[in-house]
């Protein structure tokens, strides 16, 4: 896995309609769709998740459910990011099976050592920077903390958490393979162009990496 | 399907643990238990619903999960109780197999006929007096409500909102095949004995229905 991630969030869209941001950061070149909602009803998010994932069909672009298993089952999704609060990460595999992405926070150096024995398709690692996005987070990684989880994991790192086009370059300097954004895309003005400018800087600095 | 259905509230349970409050219920009679959860993390939620379903598991009683599919399917629930805000019921049906039960509230007439339609384990009327657990349900069927669902349709039927040992006769009377209650059992002093009463009351007014 590598470039540039989405992370939706409703109410950062303002005017703008979830459906349109997605469609546009996917223009930009955003590789990964993950749906986040924390107040809809079960039967609305499902209702979402199939219209995205039908939209996000003709660019290959994976859907990726936050939290809810049931709704990615039932919407056909690709896979489900979880946090330390969500399914165990066995029992999602077991619901999901073996092709499906399943991604997995870490927010503490214990859950980065828990997770070299997962056969998990990331590490999502958040937050690298304080955010305000989220709230029930950790204290951030910073480069530091994610450049120290790059040298030990032997999977995808899918960094979350403050990054914008000011800071992407260093993030993936640091170690990450991807970029998630939430307010980077879905709060910007004109996301496609937001999404086109982050992809163009994940995509050179990690061929300079290499 | 008939007898007495506990669904939980954990804040309703007070200073009685929610696994004593099953447990003295099933103990009592009830003869199904639903897990309802509105504010556990998915974590929290599985791990309450395996240790529940281990607990159940010896008086062969069948544990029913509110709205989570998810959940479901990870502690291997015997069913779900879905609303209509939740999951459709031809997807929960899919994901959860042909044996699981299924259970479906009706708030209006409409779904009423809708359910005649769909193969579900049984209908919950909902709700069938005023109630102060639910905030969010429509006018109450009353006994009238009950009678008419009950002469339409092919459904076992479980009456749930504002039953007690006062009415739970009444309610068998009107149609209700399971009596489903939440404060009845959960608030009460001794959670055993409410259950021995209303199970016993169900028992005798079934039989002198048929």
């Amino acid at each position: 896995m590598r470039g540039l991630y989405l992370v939706t969030d409703r109410e950062l869209c303002g005017n703008k309609s979830l459906t349109d941001v997605v469609i546009q950061a996917v223009n930009g070149g955003a590789r990964y769709v993950q749906l986040r909602e924390k107040n809809l009803s079960t039967r609305d998010f499902v209702a979402e998740a199939r219209a995205i994932k039908k939209l996000l069909k003709p660019f290959e672009v994976p859907l990726i459910i936050n939290d809810r298993v049931d709704v990615a089952l039932a919407a056909g999704a690709d896979g489900v990011h979880i946090g330390q609060e969500d399914m165990p990460y066995e029992t999602a595999r077991r619901l999901m099976g073996p092709k499906a992405i399943i991604g997995l926070s870490v927010e503490t150096w214990e859950d980065v050592e828990e997770s070299r024995k997962l056969d998990v398709s990331y590490i999502g690692v958040s937050p690298v920077f304080a955010t305000p996005t989220k709230t029930d987070t950790k204290k951030p990684w910073g480069l530091d903390g994610l450049e120290k989880i790059k040298s030990v994991s032997r999977h995808p790192l899918v960094a979350i958490g403050g990054i914008n086009e000011t800071n992407a370059a260093a993030v993936v300097q640091a170690g990450g393979d991807c970029l998630a954004v939430v307010s980077a895309i879905c709060a910007a003005e004109n996301p496609e162009a937001a999404a086109r400018k982050l992809s163009g800087i994940i995509e050179t600095v990690i061929r300079e990496r290499k």
